[in-house]
């Protein structure tokens, strides 16, 4: 089974960084194989940006995004840019101060979490992008939390590590509780 | 032709974001073809990390990158672990402040600059990988600086575009003055 990934939002939230830590957290930390692949078609075009990864058990022979099963959005633009690619039993998770996502189709589960607020409160708006790993590593259950925070620790500036914990550490734990919200 | 490009350095140095903005620049700007993989391999591991691009004028079949052509090493560590795999008539480019390169081998063409320093003296050593990628432009002449510049600009939160053009420039016009130099 690979589950394929699209992270999603505009130029300099982090969201390539987002995608290479998610990448980073299963192969050397969780022992999953794990690939992320940048396509620059015209969908790169605009303000939109976005990062493909594919987590698997399995070592992965065919590393493009086709469908993605989980989308996270930051932006509104993002949002409406990559919806459509959405597997329709997929996980939609957006920066709900953010985005709003029209009516959902099929059967795609959304959860929501104001990251970029949060980060603000904590000081930060820079670590939204953290905040919003917390919460997607909460809500998927794809990688866990202790392989994720040690791929923040080392793909962050080291002087930036404590906070960059603490923003993972908030949007998991109200991830956290939306998941025991939502059961 | 296809160029295969690793960019290098430790993890918080911008080093994806620079893969991401020459693979942007490229395809979307230049109209050549460009697709940017992370594999997480062992050579994940520690602190080193890498970006790797490819650059073709036609459509790539195949997106990983198999001997770089180019290699960008911004710490010690990246350039030990990566300077094995560049083709022996490849180009390396270091900051020369944070790397001390051995003697090259075959034919290999070093282009070095105090990118960091630079970014210091800047006031804002986090664009240091930015100013790489100015320098970076000029010496190989792989993607023209019109393209290098709208990638930066759609790439970086847009309050900083204009701290980063100014050290894209910075290190594109230094990488004139050097090329003219070696030549």
């Amino acid at each position: 089974m690979t589950t394929e990934i699209r992270i999603s939002g505009y130029g300099g939230q982090g969201v390539i960084r987002c995608g290479y830590i998610i990448g980073k957290a299963a192969s050397l930390y969780d022992n999953k194989h794990a690939t992320m692949t940048q396509s620059f078609g015209p969908e790169a075009r605009g303000s939109a940006c976005s990062s493909q990864v594919l987590v698997s058990e399995d070592k992965i022979l065919y590393p493009y995004v086709t469908l993605p099963h989980i989308l996270v959005a930051m932006s509104q633009e993002a949002y409406s840019k990559f919806i459509q690619n959405l597997d329709q039993n997929g996980t939609l998770i957006v920066d709900d101060d953010l985005v709003t996502p029209s009516e959902a189709k099929g059967n795609i589960k959304t959860y929501a979490i104001p990251s970029t607020r949060f980060a603000e409160e904590m000081g930060a708006k820079i670590v939204a992008n953290i905040v919003m790993l917390g919460f997607f590593t909460a809500v998927t259950g794809l990688v866990s939390p202790e392989a994720m925070r040690k791929a923040v620790s080392t793909s962050v500036p080291e002087r930036t590590v404590d906070m960059n914990l603490k923003a993972f550490d908030r949007g998991f734990s109200f991830g956290q509780e939306v998941k025991e919200a939502s059961k």
